[in-house]
């Protein structure tokens, strides 16, 4: 059997390998992915977004198990950017304490990103892809909440739950920061700890401001570690899924994604053709040095580079 | 006048204009600065970066002042992200309190991104040729030295000065998370805490670990605030200046920033033509609806967009 009837047919191995195969850019996992994209859409993609320390993963394995029980199969990703100077992981080594590992309806993926954010972005989208081709019905991509990069990656869920704990300065932060916006549904986790009334009351307040929006976004109290009030959340998250296919804003967001994805293809694409362009010609370090010395500037440079790829 | 003359003369508001139109992406800006370019070349810059509440703006307020006791120009380019969703600042309004201000020969700048990191990066760029024409001497770029847009912004510089505090847990995650390989000189600030010596210890003993570069890191305790041994930390940030001179990594570390430069130009230049060739014809948005209807896969969209400006 290849790779593609064994992930058809539900090989967790063989679907691994592929996405393996993607994060290193294989040429040939693209070919595919291609053959195989008519079977995507079926899967339902959840962001889980939050400070380190918030309790995401915890948080996501709970909500994965009560899927799981009502018999749907999943996937989570887990995006553990890292250093783009030393190549090592930004939150250390995460291995997932859970017994998920064990169930074959569940399949847990940690993305990183080898020095390129922007390869990480990719790596996602076409791990999604493979989960969904796979048969996952719903997907959790698992981000910490920082840089532009991540909020890019979070973007391409059809709901984020956006999870923060009492009293955090950190939480005040991301308010202000403005990341509030891409949450449709916020979890405040560890609620039994002081505080949690007062977070949900200034989540709200800040939720009153906001009058852009006809959905409005449920602040539920939770604990992960307790497995309390978990069920809630998950309803908060489906009753948004369910608004979303209601209003056509799924289709709309997705159509989004697409072009987001097609463009950032495309920019990858042609820098391909004209680094190899301008590599074989010994163009660009040419370029450089005469921009160095003041003997080009860069926007002609620029402009050379792409006369050399249009003609 | 016209705008270049001024500028060539001093005229602080020219240079401000000038900024701010290549900012706001006008056409006409690049050309100016197209013509300009061959000014350029005389000043050094130093990034400044680290956490917020490091104190990066006072140190560099205090560097900047013991350099033009010297009689050196200088300009501050402030870099402030602003959420990618409300357009409001990250760090809030910063009204700089300081008496530079009012000098002739400093120039100060806060820059932000209106949505765009990687505009904020281009605008950057811009602006450091703005100051270099303008006449400065030396150009600090201040930084929050998180994302990988930052680091991006900050490795512009030609030397990279980190500001850590004692005792902070941020500091032990910025040597985990590896950004202390950009830096060149290392400032402890608020050195009258307690913890400063640990804080030293410990990254003189990351650095012990590093082996891969001819050049150590000199790392000074200062006290911006109490303006206590500015001097010492300006003559490492010289003797760091001096060394890449005489070795020749100046000049291959401007090179390479030229590279990267011309390449993100050539980049945003190619999608706007294939913006502008989709748009007109429609085709990026019904390409996105094939897609997502998967009438059609992702990579074959890219190629077909890629065609329409190939061809």
């Amino acid at each position: 059997m290849n790779i593609e009837d064994k992930i058809l047919a539900g090989d967790k191995i063989a679907c691994a390998r592929l996405i393996s195969m993607l994060e290193n850019n294989e040429k040939e996992a693209e070919e595919i992915l291609k053959k195989l994209y008519e079977k995507t859409g079926n899967a339902y993609v959840i962001g889980v977004t939050g400070s380190p320390g918030a309790g995401k993963s915890t948080l996501t394995d709970k909500m994965a198990k009560k899927l799981r029980e009502k018999g749907f199969k999943i996937g989570i990703l887990a995006i553990d950017p890292t250093s783009p100077f030393t190549g090592g992981a930004i939150l250390g080594d995460r291995i997932r304490m859970t017994d998920l590992i064990l169930d074959e309806g569940v399949f847990i993926r940690s993305m990183g990103t080898r020095g390129n954010l922007g390869g990480l972005s990719k790596a996602t989208s076409s791990a999604i892809k493979v989960l969904d081709i796979f048969g996952c019905d719903y997907i959790f991509i698992e981000t910490v909440g920082v840089g532009q990069s991540e909020i890019d990656i979070v973007k391409m869920a059809d709901t984020v739950v956006m999870v923060l704990t009492p009293n955090m300065g950190d939480d005040i932060q991301a308010i202000k920061a403005g990341t509030m916006e891409i949450a449709d549904v916020f979890a405040i986790n560890k609620s039994d700890l002081d505080g949690a009334d007062k977070t949900k009351f200034e989540i709200e307040m800040n939720l009153d401001l906001n009058e852009n929006t006809d959905f409005r976004p449920k602040v539920i109290k939770v604990s992960a570690l307790k497995n309390k009030d978990i069920d809630i959340l998950l309803d908060a998250v489906l009753e948004h899924k369910d608004y979303q296919m209601r209003t056509g804003n799924f289709e709309k967001r997705r159509i989004d994604n697409v072009k987001q994805e097609v463009l950032d293809l495309v920019k990858e694409n042609l820098i391909n053709l004209i680094m190899k362009k301008a590599v074989e010609n010994d163009l660009l370090n040419k370029l450089a040095k005469e921009v160095y010395a003041r003997k080009k500037d860069p926007y002609t440079a620029k402009e050379e580079l792409i006369n050399l790829l249009l003609n």
